[in-house]
């Protein structure tokens, strides 16, 4: 950590800060310059909370040196970490994609999407039984009943299943029912649902906030480490900008941001972004061509009628087309998608 | 709800629309202009979702007509509500100075601030037994504990007291020792948390996300309200913008805004935004003069030593200044600050 | 354009709002729905400017139907406009790569880029001699000076040859030495200068603006063509977000969304959003993934003693492993970069 | 000037850095701590260009530690400047009103509202003769026609008139006619018009950009007072945020930040933001109230019937109104509303 003092700090308010320092077993290194006095904070930034010296009159900045996060960082664990479940791995060379309905919305939906999903090849089957919705008017999805469903899919037709959840009170119930477990946008600094899943011993798929930064969005992914439980996988799903002409901004620059800075696997979810079933295609091969782990996409077999996201499901055949297209980027960039 | 077709739609593509709009129990007008197709829908259009209009490939945008909210607009609502609590009015003439530390550290702590501002007259302190932090390595609160600090110190000095709650789990507790619920920045859209709040009687002050909308903000007042509890105080607290310089941007411009769009009390917590003390006083200042209902100030007697934002809790001496200079402008716009 | 009246709006006024219309040579169509009446707009809309309705105080809001510019946009221009110079085409099949250096700096540096850039096959060459700086103590290029010498290499390397117009009163010396003009992103919306560029007979690459919306960046578009200069290749280089960690976001998803509207080529220009060199391989793959019909990458024989941009130019021989790689990625999406 | 250098950096790199700083003429002082090394930089760090520094591959990150604005910043100047105009001061205690039309339409509208406002007590009049326009086909102004009516007007009643410029060839010509040049958003970093306007002796007042940085901002000041023109009024107008339901955010917690950086006048346009008559009134008090040196307020005899921004320009009466209680404000803030 370094301090820069105001303009002609006296030295009873260098003492000061130094006593501070030097109080949580730091050492503190004074350096005049020709026009700043700067602190130098030696040891483990972490015992020294920022806002502590930040609050001092005489200081005029602070800046961090160290990361903030211990256990998601490159620098503790240089490897990519790779995640497990049931024979699928996310974070090696292949580039996994998961695929289903935005909402479980009936046995026969699920079963129809995801038998044809199988089919073409795909390995990890997605939709929600809890469904965070912006009105209180809209559907919430089907809860413990989705749950079987989606158990019952998975199961008869050998997929891993994910889904989203997002109280802690459900936390366990999800748990029991499927193979990974997903912490929504709205939900990324949600810090007792993240230490809930933090308990479980089930992969965690953790979507960035639609304007978190990306210590934040580590921070988040720090949180249900800290429970114990390793299996990561972050995924981006667009941000909040000025923009009026799209829902959000697909932010596809920061994936190779967080993959120098974190092992942990890195997917994208193009379709939450775009809002519209016209730009998921282009956005897909562009998440590969840029390095993503995996993708998410939402499939439907009649958005028309879905109970949600009708705009932004893609048909049955239209996922096939493009399937098949991104296997070609993937092996471009030398990868494979699965 | 207005749906304008992509240009040269095709009769049965446009009947097809008018279908879905008719089995809503909503009437379709059709009108062919010189450039474009667009069909306008008359009725309750909370029937109809966007999206599935949205979605259809010949629909070009949709555009929405009415306030999709019920209970917190003014349409419905026109005066302004005023939520009352042990003999203090919010969104009346009064504007409510809300004021007190961060955390909740010690009974001895508490009980030094709090007989401070009592002396002031301020008559609602505010205090976290519950914090949410970007780290998990950070203070996390006092938890319970905590909670009965605050009720003790209402109780003996005769203050309404509000505290933050983030667990959905935690609702009931903290409903039982304090006078008001906050819900933070962070859980602004966790809707199963407002869920809870919704089903307390007792008031609840919401801040706003720092990227969300306005809309989203209202929605989820609605969500709280949608629950049975009508006691709704909105807190602005600071968005998410470009500039490194500031932590956030209090978005003091936002105010009007939603005081025309809702009845409800809307108040502005400046300190979070700042980030540090400098600001603070010229923030709430802004804010009186621009139309809050209410200001929530942190106050700390030993800011330094605080466990938790350090930079940004104004000290006793510093805030009683300010309370008086505040009532000043107060006065300028016609208003009495309590 | 759609007018929404607020609520309990009087005929009087109503009838007010329709003969605005009428005398702008357009037909009103009222609609009295359930909740809220409503006055369509029928005719060339751009007739009647949106503010003069939003002004009035009766009026809740204005939503228009019609696209706002003339010239860009696909409605009116369906096909795709392919600008071509001196045998390269931009907008077709093919990609067309664009490579140089930040700034022209001498004569030997720009003969030994250009040389090693003309032998992998590069058929652009970009440099700049007016560089926009943030300080106006950083270096503000060669001028008239480094126009001859791009001018030189152009000639003698047989290249096409692009560098930036700032000033209006350059724009004719700048036509006259290269063979396409550039508008960067502090630009997009110098209206004085795009009239000028407008007047020229030679192709300009318009960056959007850090933050212009993509109606602003399109219309800026329409400045210049209004002058008669439809060449026009727009280039995405970034947006601002609100995250600390990277320079700009490299906004890739904008490029089908720009696409879709408009028939002139979109390129990207992913070293300034980086800001430095390591993102720069995964961000060019993806703009190719998602659509660019060209590049604009900096090369440097020599960053690290480059007068600008030292830390986001490629080396030659990073730029040309690159090059390789990024034929691949083309490849698989079907086109061809050149 | 801090260099953190990536773990485990060589010595031979670390000499590398060394000697690019000490060629410099700079002293480096470099500290092994526990998990970093880092490289103080000691001397004006003006000589040494970060980008220089973070093109190095074995670069973590570069933190700068001085103001790099040699004439705007608060350490060079510790006074507030005051900017003196016909008898006008800004940035003293008095608060200034400029008033007037958005455009300059016609002689009789011009007189019309300038002898109102003279009436009143209002000392400065605005009005524009050259226009940015998003659209090529809105009103452009009505260009040197215009300057003859706003000198006119300034003569005949005795005001100080000010005006827009947006090209560097009019620069001298608008200097001519009005007492103030103004350089609008979409300018703030058109370098080459900065510098001509660093060359007359008038007072400049200089907005910000929708999006330009507090650093950008006051470089763009710098770039004035580099030429030799010290008279610079700062003038917030408003940023681009993520909400759909205004058009900018006036971004009033920018002013004290501003005005702790800089010793000159910062003003506020409520106008521009608000796009809309509505919450002008409570934007005004506001920014009053946040510590602004002025304030700039559009206003019209028949807004219905402009040539531009009829929705924001308040109406005589309307202006005549808040004037008033503008000043009740000023006075509660200790201050002078002129």
């Amino acid at each position: 950590m370094i301090i820069v003092m105001k303009k002609d700090v006296s030295q009873k308010n260098l003492d000061h800060v130094v006593d501070i320092i030097e109080k949580k077993g730091l050492q503190a290194h004074v350096s005049k310059g020709t026009e700043k006095t700067i602190v130098g904070v030696i040891g483990d930034e972490a015992r020294l909370e920022k806002e502590i010296i930040l609050g001092l009159d005489f200081v005029e900045k602070v800046m961090p040196i160290q990361k903030p996060y211990k256990r998601v960082g490159r620098e503790v664990h240089p490897d990519n970490t790779i995640v497990k479940v049931k024979g699928v791995e996310f974070g090696g060379n292949d580039i996994v994609m998961i695929a289903g309905p935005c909402s479980c919305e009936s046995e026969e939906q699920m079963f129809t999407i995801a038998t044809a999903l199988k089919k073409m090849g795909v390995k990890v089957f997605r939709s929600s039984a809890y469904k965070p919705r912006t009105s209180p008017y809209a559907f919430q999805g089907l809860g413990v009943k989705g749950l079987k469903i989606i158990q019952k899919v998975g199961r008869e037709l050998d997929l891993v299943t994910e889904t989203e959840v997002m109280d802690p009170r459900n936390v366990e119930v999800v748990a029991k029912h499927v193979d990974m477990l997903r912490v929504g946008a709205r939900n990324t600094q949600n810090f007792d649902l993240l230490k809930e899943v933090g308990k479980v011993d089930k992969p965690v798929i953790l979507k960035n906030g639609v304007s978190t930064t990306v210590d934040e969005w580590l921070f988040a992914a720090e949180y249900i480490m800290n429970e114990g439980n390793n299996n990561v996988i972050l995924c981006e799903r667009g941000i909040r900008t000025f923009e009026p002409l799209t829902r959000n901004t697909l932010n596809l620059s920061v994936i190779p941001l967080v993959k120098s800075l974190t092992h942990l696997p890195v997917i994208v979810d193009p379709c939450h972004a775009a809002g519209k079933r016209g730009p998921i295609p282009a956005l897909s091969k562009a998440s590969i061509a840029v390095g993503a782990d995996g993708l998410m996409i939402e499939v439907h077999n009649d958005p028309e009628n879905a109970l949600s996201d009708q705009a932004q499901q893609l048909r049955i055949p239209e996922f096939e087309k493009l399937y098949a297209e991104l296997k070609l980027v993937a092996q471009a960039v030398g990868r494979k998608l699965v």
